[in-house]
């Protein structure tokens, strides 16, 4: 009886364990958060998220309700030494000025097509946008949309000679890995143009286009050729900034956050909304304070100023990252 | 050992079944839509939901982009003998019109505040939007969702005696769980106010905030006592049907839905432009030909009128279900 129990035993033990592995995964005892160093961001962001999902405690929040938005421009991929989508809408300006000789008379496409980008900059998010817009009309959303994919496909970032779409924050992609697996639902809530991101944010953050939220043009439904279409007007729709970002997430998501992401002063009213809910919540801010990595800027740039936010993080309890400080890394090493 | 061998075939069976049916669902021989009466309908979602969903097949689409979209007044819940949004509304017109003496000249207020349901009815959807959003809006986010949680907990359908949360089509129910099922994700995109819905779909139809769409009045971020709040205003923002049901959806979820049921002539856009995307499409609409245990209604109708749509759906190969002859149940048995 001896072979008999050991046997049993065995076959037992066998069985169990390819039960366990098979229905569960194994103890996860690696770091969910191996890319941020340990530091008060780091032990915030898992003490908070440890508080929401323990179903005994009393910061327990039901996984429907666990929302989780970033800003996208410097938040979770490089907006130095200008937003990547302006770098896009550039490109686009040149290629369409023959068709609107206006532009030669009109700032900032004035100043943008004698290749003054500093008079471009200067005309701040409003002026910016302006262009956005402009450039992103004219055309069905198909197209728009193959436009964008074609450009991000043959486009390096000048400064790190990769892809636009491998200049994203490697510890950020952890985060929300991290959020997802604790049952958060992760969306972009963005300034930039909503369906400049969506062609990618799939692929890249693991968000797919129905949780992008962002800024839009006019969108009209039209007959063409037979075919239903929807063509994108010469029109801004919506601007999704500043105090536009809670608005931008009322009408897109229905319900307050309960984790805010951000990097600029374009986000505070996005985290005071996110914030001033019941219960446990958390704000987040990126200092970019990393030249040699990346870049380091926050109250006198042009894109992505960092200023009242800073000021008023300590009275809020809102967390500031120290890019420098608080990521092991930021991009992930070059693909051959 | 002939002990030995029983023992040990005993123990492995045991446990594999143990093992196979804690880790995947058993064989699912049930009907999938049980509430459908066996008809050219349900075989045509069967079949349409199987090809979609087989791998090696050629019409497989990824789970992601398997976005299926319903309209909701008669689509999923009973819009007569008034879209029941107009009927909360009629209640707020009557509390609010102290407040708005210009009502008493102005139509389809006038008619309103006059008990002239006929003339208020022949406003049209627009008009009838117009009472919509002047009375959805001069509050908070938070202060409309409650008094729409409040209206729904306090008054009932004046046919069917029952809550109209209750008032849902249960073969729908079941339809849109069997999607869900099969990796879908399901969206409301209705004309109705997109915050009217959002306090209920979740509960009633398993559909989250996120994924509702629909019409809007434009919100404003306001720091009011020192808090962060969403104020309606009084403009309306997105009319989210007929035409701008594809915008709605190109703006909410930002790809071409799978699968698209609706019930009336608003619907036929967001139809058309689902079922013109490349590969396997369904549009659906239900007709309401049942006036035993619903209404019977469409070409003629003030509310959720079926008339092109019905004249066109042949040629487009869209099916139009017959809810008296498709349709087992209608609703769920009263609550006690």
């Amino acid at each position: 009886m001896n072979l008999f129990r050991l046997y049993t035993r065995v076959l037992l033990t066998t069985l169990l364990v390819t039960f366990a592995s098979g229905c569960t995964k194994g103890n996860q005892t690696t770091d969910p958060l191996s890319l941020w160093k340990d530091g008060p961001a780091k032990a915030d962001i898992i003490e908070f998220v440890a508080a929401v999902t323990n179903k005994n405690g009393t910061d327990y929040v039901k996984p429907a309700e666990r929302i989780a938005v970033f800003d996208n421009d410097g938040t979770l991929w490089v907006e130095q030494p200008m937003y990547t989508q302006l770098l896009f809408a550039f490109d686009r300006v040149k290629e369409l000025a023959p068709q609107h000789p206006e532009w030669k008379t009109m700032q900032p496409f004035k100043a943008l097509l004698e290749g003054d980008i500093k008079t471009v900059g200067a005309s701040g998010m409003k002026g910016l946008m302006e262009i956005v817009m402009a450039t992103h009309s004219g055309m069905t959303s198909a197209e728009f949309e193959k436009t964008v994919s074609n450009w991000l496909a043959t486009h390096k970032h000048s400064r790190f000679k990769r892809p636009y779409i491998e200049c994203v924050y490697q510890p950020q992609l952890e985060l929300l890995a991290y959020l997802r697996a604790k049952g958060f639902k992760t969306f972009i809530v963005s300034g930039g143009g909503i369906q400049f991101m969506r062609p990618w944010t799939e692929k890249v953050y693991g968000i797919p286009p129905e949780q992008v939220v962002g800024s839009s043009v006019v969108t009209e439904f039209q007959i063409k050729d037979g075919k239903p279409v929807l063509v994108r007007m010469p029109k801004i729709g919506f601007i999704n900034d500043k105090a536009g970002k809670p608005v931008g997430i009322y009408e897109h998501i229905g319900r307050r956050p309960i984790l805010a992401f951000g990097n600029s002063d374009g986000d505070i009213q996005m985290i005071e909304y996110t914030t001033a809910g019941e219960g446990k919540r958390l704000g987040l801010f990126i200092h970019h304070t990393d030249a040699g990595r990346e870049y380091a800027y926050d109250r006198d740039s042009h894109v992505g100023k960092l200023d009242k936010a800073l000021d008023r993080a300590d009275a809020n309890g809102w967390i500031v990252v120290d890019m420098k400080k608080d990521w092991k890394t930021v991009f992930a090493p070059p693909s051959k």
